[in-house]
């Protein structure tokens, strides 16, 4: 096993497709294909494109219920290169149903609430982590946290990584982000998720200025590498050597831009586990990944060939 | 065991609750108990409704898929006076979502679509069947036929039950109900779900004097009990013996009438199991276990306490 990914907060994402929704009418579902079941959360999805850049890795967590056994059960069909290792709760993991009408080009959603996590479950979750973790040599920690959990699920987890010498990496929102900076438990690579809000640290941030000044607080906390969304389709990567800016050569569908960041975290453990230390690499190979990715269909992944496309589809600037 | 309840396309009944649904929206559910799940299909309401009158029933039919083993799992749950012998089937049970909006008082409802049933998996039934039916006293067979299948099922179940002695209750619409007519395999007890259409033998039925003449055609041809639903809260029952037409004293809530078929046929079943063999008796007492049914809350079946309560609420007046 060379990877372990943690989602506390995995979803069950089904898509239902039909012509002309409307509310207070019946709608009859054309035919089985219209359905589509896939698991989801970030840390699962990160397995996922592991897997199709052939890397084995270990998914752990908490699941329940029965959206929980179905997303474990489809999770298994996808590869054999990920093992499930989840803790299973009470309480039913969230379902994610999108009602997509491809003739008006509407999309309503419907989020079910995430799941109670017990204390007994959250020790056994730590347990099961840190034997896994003697396992791997990299750990993937992505997405929300279910509301009954504060940050320090985080701060405990990525210290537990920190004292076995395991490398982090990580992508959630700042809120967490913020608390992992003020306990001095800042993973190796930090991703920040912007989805919500463009802010780190407690800061707004929109200018490159502001990005890069946030990011030089994480690495001079003890992260090494710091990637952040920038404008869509930009990123900008920070070092202890520096920041870039990174865009595309090449035009982007920007509808096609959300959902990149978990191949993202992909890419950069894959040019990890090849040996690269160079934390400008990783990054670089991470945003290829990402870019590779929004030519491909929502559900669909980039191979390593597919990736290494587009190695000379991209600019580099530098900032600092 | 007394019944054996047949549902070949059963579903999972899903309730969602959302304030203020709109299409095009992304949609929070609240809590946990705003979605609700439980398992439908006529004849599994029916094993329900029995159950909560004393008696054990096995329920039968195909099931498949994630749905097929939730809706097993929560027909578990509900009593342990039903036992499950269902026919695992490749596809998927049909799912029924209704998201029920009570601010703007709207129901926009998905259903999917119904499974493929191989030659194979309908052989796998009729020797389950057949096996079920030399333990019971009555049966059931009640709802929709999966579309690829033909009302021709319906006859062979039907003359199965007959040639081992045991007496047939039916609820269907009148597309079985005709053929059933016409190859000369009527059961004790017919039902017309008049739901989808007023229509009976293929003709379309609104005067009481068509429906009284429509159900004495299927007397002539041996049936011994006809009921048909007529303007909402009344009833029309046909025996041998003459045409009666029954209505509720008190004035009954029209928004409860749906579904109380379900509870109908088990208080038919329930008294016909009681020694009673006067078909008019036993029509009068599915009659009141429906009405009491119509003062209960969606979900909730009257106990044989409840239905006594309404045994004299009702008038009955002789139309031939």
């Amino acid at each position: 096993m060379k990877v372990l990914t943690v989602t506390l907060n995995p979803a069950l994402d089904r898509q239902i497709f039909i012509r002309n929704f409307q509310v207070n009418k019946l709608h009859r579902v054309a035919s089985p294909d219209h359905m589509v079941l896939s698991p989801g959360g970030k840390g699962v999805n990160v397995s996922i494109a592991l897997a199709k850049l052939g890397i084995p890795s270990i998914a752990t967590g908490f699941l329940g219920g029965y959206m929980g056994r179905i997303l474990i059960e489809e999770l298994r069909k996808i590869s054999n290169l990920i093992t499930t290792n989840f803790v299973f709760i009470k309480d039913e993991t969230r379902e994610n149903i999108a009602i997509i009408d491809e003739e008006n080009h509407t999309i309503t959603e419907i989020n079910s609430p995430g799941p109670s996590v017990e204390d007994k479950d959250l020790e056994h979750l730590y347990r099961r982590y840190s034997m896994s973790l003697s396992r791997v040599e990299a750990v993937v920690i992505s997405g929300s946290i279910p509301e009954c959990l504060r940050s320090e699920v985080y701060v405990k987890l990525v210290r537990m990584a920190k004292e076995k010498g395991v490398p982090v990496f990580m992508e959630t929102r700042d809120r967490h982000i913020k608390v992992l900076y003020e306990e001095d438990s800042l993973p190796l690579v930090v991703k920040p998720d912007f989805r919500a809000e463009y802010q780190l640290l407690g800061r707004e941030i929109s200018k490159v200025d502001e990005f890069v000044e946030a990011g030089k607080e994480l690495i001079k906390r003890g992260s090494e590498l710091v990637v952040m969304s920038y404008q869509v389709d930009k990123d900008i990567i920070v070092t202890e050597n520096g920041a870039w800016l990174v865009r595309p050569k090449c035009e982007v569908d920007v509808s096609h831009v959300l959902g990149t960041g978990d191949t993202y975290v992909a890419g950069m453990v894959y040019k990890f586990l090849s040996g690269e230390r160079d934390m400008f690499e990783i990054a670089k190979f991470g945003y290829v990944a990402a870019l590779s990715k929004t030519k491909k269909a929502k559900k669909e992944l980039p191979t390593l060939q597919e990736i290494e496309e587009f190695m000379d589809k991209f600019v580099v600037e530098r900032v600092v």
